[in-house]
């Protein structure tokens, strides 16, 4: 009795979770549509600061990484895996340099943020993303989300962070 | 702030001679004696973002400045100079490459903060810090207080952001 109520506690979550990710158009591979974060999520300008970024090459870009109460307090604690209503924030900018910055310095130095490029969020939630890891993926530019074709690359890409629960960004002390 | 710390190695290099030769602690010149900010400020690490910054060259880092919620609402309405209550703070960290990040990649283009090297302020009190610009700097590395040589340069150098009340940092949007 015992195992069958488990058993249907199983089904009926499976049943659930299908329910959630399967209903969107076609997925003629049987693969779930991955859902995407389609709104910004209000307020993360004032949410604290967990590391900064500089990525070069293409990207060319600087940033801040911040994050809700539920992630500071995740990463100051260290639990992994980080609980349902996390969200990480990723504000990217051009990387350029500071010519009143440099000025001062008398030599070529300072880069700082120029045009904010995109925003990009990972909203945990175990049930509602459960097909990507129990993050979803969120990117913005010029407050537009991107494309169904853009999103389905985020995953694959933190999936390869599996040791810290799809998340590159570490808290700086 | 987060730019004057070469500046301030160079001169503090340059104060330190200076105070080998003269007499130090009177002030026959009438000027007053600079006071600096000796205690970090409560709760800096749970401040909001302002901006990142990163420092190449000798400095070779890459930090954050965070603000208090005077120093927040000040820059978000463009209020000059700051009031009275304003600390901004600076942290900074050696610019270093992700190698985690650079395996995701695939190439060398990731920067994070790697181990901390310094923490600035600037604290605002136009009585207090009169005969600095109404400002008072601090520089913490490894919980200890630059010297007063070492502080000596900190308000020389930010004198030369007289447009933006001695502050080098503007807000990311």
């Amino acid at each position: 009795m015992k195992h069958f109520t488990f058993f249907l506690v199983a089904v009926a979550t499976i049943a659930g979770l299908v329910a959630l990710i399967a209903p969107a158009p076609g997925h003629a591979d049987g693969e779930p549509a991955p859902i995407f974060v389609t709104e910004i999520p209000h307020g993360y300008r004032d949410w604290r600061w967990i590391s900064s970024a500089h990525e070069a090459g293409n990207l060319n870009s600087l940033g801040a990484v911040l994050g809700n109460d539920v992630a500071i307090n995740a990463y100051r604690e260290g639990k992994l895996p980080f609980p349902d209503g996390t969200i990480i924030a990723a504000l990217h900018y051009r990387y350029v340099p500071s010519d009143e910055n440099n000025k001062v310095f008398g030599q070529a130095q300072s880069f700082v943020p120029g045009a904010p490029t995109n925003i990009q969020f990972m909203v945990k939630d175990s049930t509602k993303y459960a097909a990507t890891g129990g993050w979803g993926f969120a990117h913005f530019a010029d407050g537009k989300p991107g494309d169904a074709a853009f999103m389905k690359s985020c995953f694959p890409c933190h999936e390869k962070a599996k040791a810290t629960d799809l998340v590159f960004t570490r808290y700086a002390p």
